[in-house]
């Protein structure tokens, strides 16, 4: 189930040591100006580099296989197609074995009876996310005027973000993050009932990228607290502005008009340079597992432009569902 | 979208006050042991009648209409009809031009231009989910041995749960709650990448329930202020089994064989009997509304039944995706 | 799979003599008048009853489930419920072990280990388009003025249909027959590359129809003989006439606003009264099956509006798709 | 509508004249052999080059970018990539405003507000099936040791093929033709009701191939003038073996494990060397247009592999959906 959305339909492929990582977007419509520079503030958020992120260096750089002419789309298909250039796959080997705890390894070896592409995380991999990334871009053009602002709020339980990694590094050890997603200049009325809910698409995009465990709207698990009146934003004029935003922008799955507001929380990276005693398959039994290779620390920092591409990829997606049944009354 | 699934497919139909609801279930295996007494259960759990629900009383009787015979499913689509009997439908109009806070009914009126049937919250209606616990039912039956049991946690803030509900009646108030969802016997496998992940497939399904605002997965937010070390669940058997479940049972977006955990926060129903001020559309300005009908003061109450039924959707849907690509090799 | 369509889905249900049959439509757009009068005409093209069909009698009376308040589409799904009545179960029991030849009993029988509904057919009987034929009723509403009209063209390899329905009768055979459906009022855009051709489309729903066995569009077959200067058909003016139509009104997979025509071939009805000599799988040997119940002489004779519900179903959903991604340029 | 499919699901993309053509196919198993050297002969049986086909010369060498490791599936994501090469845009601007008859180049100006590639037929070119026949490759892997042969059975009405050519050679005009295929070793019980009749899914398939107007099963449009006992294929053994296969190897939509038999009708390349009459868009009337390019002259000729893709492809993914469901009873 490597596609998403019904109308905009993404189908995403590649391995993190493998020829490539791309992404294909179909139902785009035609007439929207795409060039390669509209991925590169994008790409550069959620590339590695800054402290706290992978030593792994790549040009990520986009091709456009197809889907766009003259500059615009042209309502085909949009094929987006990254090449790997960095992989050291020896790194890797020892890992199907002594799978690492809270990766893939484990599941994905005995899913796949042992075939899957193991090196660097393969399909697992959070590089894959760049084709994410890549059709967020796209989704984000057609949604225009729509605003998509995602920041991280907290990493290792800190608000001081610079600190919280300094002293991972020390400790050695990883840590996660919280991350928030703003979206604004919303129209009322996207999203379906029943299972078509904004919180339903939006989710299934979200916990799509790898290290996502949790995810709330507007007040989101402060609810359980609140009494209705509380909780209840009263609406203040005929475009349908409420006073408090505790639903995060959404009513009955629907958006209300205000701003989608959600958060996500993002596990520390697994990949930890501290030994960890965890099964090994070959052995037969409980052994120290030492990890080589080149991690993120706080993999939240990447994560703000990937929660971008996945929420507008989902609205992309419902944007066009209502469009298609609409009827001027 | 009133579709889910992908094999194991449902779709969801009706109206609080209309002639029935329903659902359709496609894609269920043959042979599996299907009586009308197989939904007593979670219906009853479902139902209203408890301190703290609505007063209104409906026999939630499900009609089998297709896919069962003999006692056994066939193959073909289930189709489970409920009849509305007591329903009031003079206690809405007003809400048409006077939308409830916290309600579906402002973008309901928006989005189908004034056409949807908004009496007792119409298609938005938790009266809905009777069609999937149904639904669920079924999906629990075929995933046998594998087991749901969801349980609130807390409500109104309190572990306490009766006393949380006399102090909100005193008040007039409503109160969301918590409520954690279990399942164990878990086979290693189920879920797909990318988009087709354990979480995506639950929370997708999930949010489908009216008055859901988060979801978190194991130690789900919690993750955000651990080091790896920490979060981690090293493994010590071949099985797979972990010693810790921060993951709640999912590693890479699929099952470990260990027990999937998650929780959610269930927002406090937006009727409550003290007056709010909203805007009125008909006047055209702000004025105070007071809710008459019938509603719960605490809907999280009703929730475990829905959610494990949510759950078991999704995962029989996976669960069949699993096996239609499984190879002996 | 027992659904159809992307954003105009339907989803259907029943068995020939189970409780009931039906049909699930989701995506409709809100606002569309619908009376249960509108079904009146269709539903009566269909019945049985005319000379050549089977003598068994059924109200066909549709009830209104859900979607529809005020007499009008709610933009919720629209489920649509017929009651069987005239069933006589015991006439099939013998069938089970003795498979009728060009039937799908035997098949039915092994796909679903013995478990699936076998009395009148179960999920295979014709009676089960009771369902597409309601449907098509929604879909032409919602697409008029695009106008749906199929007529039987031969039976039998005549012209004179009751002649031909004459001396099958004589015989105590079965025949079969030519369909062909015009569709006029078409817009320019229609269908969708690649997959989701017209064509495809179209017959995609079409052979989901029993007895079906060809379909051709516009010159169909015959192109096959022609040279591309006879075949092509020259644009006339900047609406998109063309003098002639051996393209069926579709150019690429897409409408290209001439009308769409198409063809199918009907198989004679494989329950004749003569007796066969084939398989018992009991008895473990080939014996003669004389065939007891109820049964059409010539299908053919009631597939009409079946056949322009298939077709307006299919086109409705491309409609919808088509307005989902169109942008005013 | 780019994307086929519900299990074994692909996505197609490019353009004729652009940077690749490709397609990506999910849902595979793992374990699969699958090494360049497979693609070789269907790509070769496809390839221009032969009397009658088009003097375009392309390499077509597959690059599999994703999804294949050590030789295997990995049960991710396959994605394949062609460059286009012998690229003459030029040819092709006239076109734009003086749309070719029996082409696209109208109703996709119109569709797509001029911003569709029209170079070389763009998105909608055959050069596009050539995805098709790389997807087609893998499913026949899958579905071993099912055989799949498609024959042209005549063209231009002739089965002395080369002749046929000749003569249309003189004429400098083009020739249709009919294609049958034939598929062997089928299991009994792939098909589903309603929707997902064999015959659906291969039409489905099969209509999305350039140029095909018809698809008639078994004894095809012939049945219409058969009777019951004439049509019906009485079954011989406890395998379900049949005396006659008039229903091409299909029951109630569902394989009953003889050959799976069907034909199409190809109709004449629409690219003429002959001056066509038809309208100009940009000077308003109706003008004599003399088409360049390189094109085919009997289109059916490259059909017989591509038809063998559309048709494995289909029942690749029937075969996943069937063993979905499948329990052993």
């Amino acid at each position: 189930m490597n596609t998403f959305g019904n109308i905009f339909k993404i189908s995403i492929f590649g391995e993190s040591h493998g020829n490539g990582i791309g992404i294909v977007v179909d139902g785009c419509p035609a007439g929207i100006n795409i060039s390669a520079n509209d991925f590169t503030e994008d790409l550069a958020r959620r590339k590695a580099g800054k402290k706290g992120t992978t030593p792994r260096k790549e040009d990520d750089l986009p091709e456009l296989l197809s889907g766009v002419f003259n500059g615009k789309t042209t309502g085909a298909p949009i094929a987006i197609l990254f090449r790997n250039n960095n992989t050291k796959s020896k790194d890797y080997s020892q890992l199907f074995d002594h799978p690492r705890p809270g990766h893939a390894d484990f599941v994905a070896r005995l899913k796949y009876g042992g075939y899957n592409d193991f090196t660097g995380g393969g399909h697992f991999s959070g590089r894959i996310t760049l084709g994410l990334v890549a059709a967020g871009v796209i989704a984000k053009k057609m949604l225009a005027p729509m605003k998509f602002e995602a920041n991280i709020l907290e990493a290792g339980g800190m608000t001081d973000i610079d600190k919280a990694i300094e002293i991972a590094q020390e400790k050695k050890d990883s840590i996660g993050g919280i991350v928030e997603c703003k979206i604004t200049n919303i129209p009322v009325g996207l999203g379906e009932p029943f299972f078509g809910s904004v919180e339903s698409a939006i989710s299934s995009a979200v916990f799509s990228i790898p290290a996502v465990k949790g995810i709330e709207f507007g007040a989101g698990f402060k609810v359980a607290k609140m009494s209705g009146t509380e909780n209840n934003d009263n609406i203040i004029d005929s475009k349908g502005t409420t006073e408090t935003n505790n639903a995060g922008g959404i009513n009955g799955g629907i958006t209300n008009g205000n701003d989608i507001v959600f958060r996500i929380a993002v596990k520390p990276t697994p990949s930890v340079s501290l030994p960890q005693e965890t099964f090994n398959i070959k052995d037969g039994k409980v052994e120290p597992l030492e990890i080589v290779g080149r991690h993120d620390l706080c993999i939240a920092l990447r994560v703000p432009p990937v929660l971008e591409a996945a929420a507008a990829i989902a609205l992309a997606d419902l944007s066009l569902i209502a469009q298609s049944v609409k009827r001027v009354f």
